[in-house]
């Protein structure tokens, strides 16, 4: 089968290598229907993160189960199927309590951007829909397995409640779905930081209620400016670098909340300005298998459409272009179709 | 009148000083009934924080209504008080949402280990019992004024459950004080981390479960075996270094939460560190106004004894010798009799 190796900055390639197998009796195997490129792929490609030696890359996708290993029971071949990009069992303590993400048997799933893909722990990772989706749900369904997950799980780390204000720091695919999950949780007035005019428009179509075009020092007096002069109740962190987490902590009223999913590069915080800002940091990589239900059925029953953050589709052969898109921000999000 | 004045590290003098007196109209003048000394007093007497001038010291009192400004309508002449040491207007918006401790017209309250105060916004800071307590009342009341107050709020800022599992970090007043809050809010396991006996003792008589007296990577090592590997719910920092916010994070489960409210001297945080232990943080200066109803009925009602933290009394005018006990741990906290 063929599918993305990263060489290391700027080199992607489409190739083709061995088709996955089982190796453990939970494993299944998925035929990719889709799949996608995120911002976090992209550290790598710009060399921010190393590329030791050539690999598969991707941890975004849907698919149909091709295969399942013999301890696998709630899921047979032919299933349309939505999964993390964390392999949880599901069961264990730390699943049970919401954070499948730190699952204590956890695996990553990589190399999605692929025709075919090994998911470890199929019953604990995979969520089946209810029968095959029509295509133009596709692409919604795909973002519920990274980026609808991850914005869902900035607004819930920061505590987003109807009627509040919410604050939205980045625009790419995660920002924007960020948006989304405010508006759903029914927050009053969401202010999206974003100097982009695309951008913008994506975000009032999923539910800001004001634009801020400032960065640093001057966002944070045009937060303070549109709050009475207090700072937002819940403020949700989508970049990952210490200037974002600054403007964030700056734009969060006392007592207020930080929910932060941007992988952080070089943030770092200190005790005493947490202490005086008297806000919640609560971040990481988002347990997406919990809220995978309830997201894929607001798909399904046309309550969310994440699926517009792609903006840029193209054959799975052309994932290097698809990189460059992103890299260039070209496109919001590459779709790749197998 | 007399009270404490500080003019350096190991300098603290008991002096007279000219009476205070109203200078805004929402002012009260409060004669103290008892007073004590703070941990957090003791960064200036150990030099670690500067003492620029010589200037009055204490911001914990309990005491008797002597004269109320013009505007203050909800206090009379002789009765008796409990405040915090942030006087509040108790009605602007970040009062109204519980963060007293940020109210938009705070200002602090200072100069306490003396025979009179000056309360700023009096309505909102001070809390009047229903009547005279009786004397053996007075030591719990006067620790609602800050310890048992902010040590509440460590147990409501790291989300205290009942059944759940609960680390102490800190042996100090405001530690002790949390493990009370904690087993207040009906946790099942409270450990707490301290190696001296007669902390230790008091801990579990305010219902400490478990004693580890390991620190740092061992003290981690010892949470993670009492928590079947993975950490505990809720980790309340009493210390404010950097060593015990290392000890805080690694003792937190994912998912989990930690109340800091241990004053930070040199603390920093990774960005990198938080995202992948996946718990939230939540700190600053307590909004103890937010708790004094609950707390001082609390009191009276019997369910709490904070006072135990006092385990040295002395005549306010021996208030430098007070400090010595403290500085040297010959005392958790030392209540001073005006």
């Amino acid at each position: 089968m063929r599918g993305a190796v990263i060489y290391g900055p700027k080199d992607v390639r489409f190739e083709e290598y061995a088709d996955p197998k089982i190796l453990a009796p939970t494993d299944a195997i998925v035929r990719t229907v889709a799949t996608c490129i995120c911002g976090s792929d992209l550290w790598r490609f710009r060399g921010v993160s190393p590329v030791v030696q050539p690999r598969p890359i991707g941890h975004e996708y849907v698919g149909v189960v091709e295969e399942v290993g013999s301890q696998v029971t709630s899921l047979t071949t032919g299933q349309f199927v939505v999964g993390s990009f964390v392999a949880s069992d599901n069961t264990c303590e730390l699943c049970l309590v919401g954070y499948q993400s730190a699952c204590l048997h956890r695996e990553p799933v990589d190399g999605c951007q692929a025709e075919f893909i090994r998911v470890p722990l199929a019953d604990g990772t995979l969520v089946a829909t209810p029968k095959q989706p029509a295509p133009e749900y596709i692409p919604s369904l795909l973002a519920c397995s990274d980026v609808m997950g991850t914005g869902w799980y900035a607004a819930i780390a920061a505590q987003v409640r109807p009627d509040s204000t919410v604050v939205v720091v980045g625009d790419g695919a995660v920002g924007l779905c960020a948006v989304l999950a405010a508006r759903q949780l029914r927050a009053d007035r969401i202010i999206a930081m974003s100097r982009n005019t695309a951008r913008q428009e994506l975000a009032t179509q999923f539910g800001a209620t004001d634009i801020v075009t400032e960065r640093g020092q001057e966002g944070i007096a045009a937060i303070k400016e549109l709050t009475g002069g207090i700072g937002a109740d819940s403020v949700l962190e989508c970049v990952g670098t210490h200037e974002s987490m600054q403007q964030s902590l700056g734009a969060t009223r006392p007592g207020g909340n930080i929910g932060f999913v941007g992988v952080p590069h070089g943030v770092h915080i200190r005790g005493e300005e947490l202490f005086s800002a008297q806000v919640a940091l609560r971040g990481g990589s988002a347990p997406v298998r919990r809220f995978l239900p309830d997201l894929i059925d607001g798909v399904l029953q046309q309550r969310i459409n994440p699926g517009k953050v792609f903006d840029v589709t193209l054959p799975l052969e052309e994932v290097a272009e698809g990189y460059r898109a992103m890299d260039e921000r070209r496109a919001i999000k590459v779709l790749l179709r197998p």
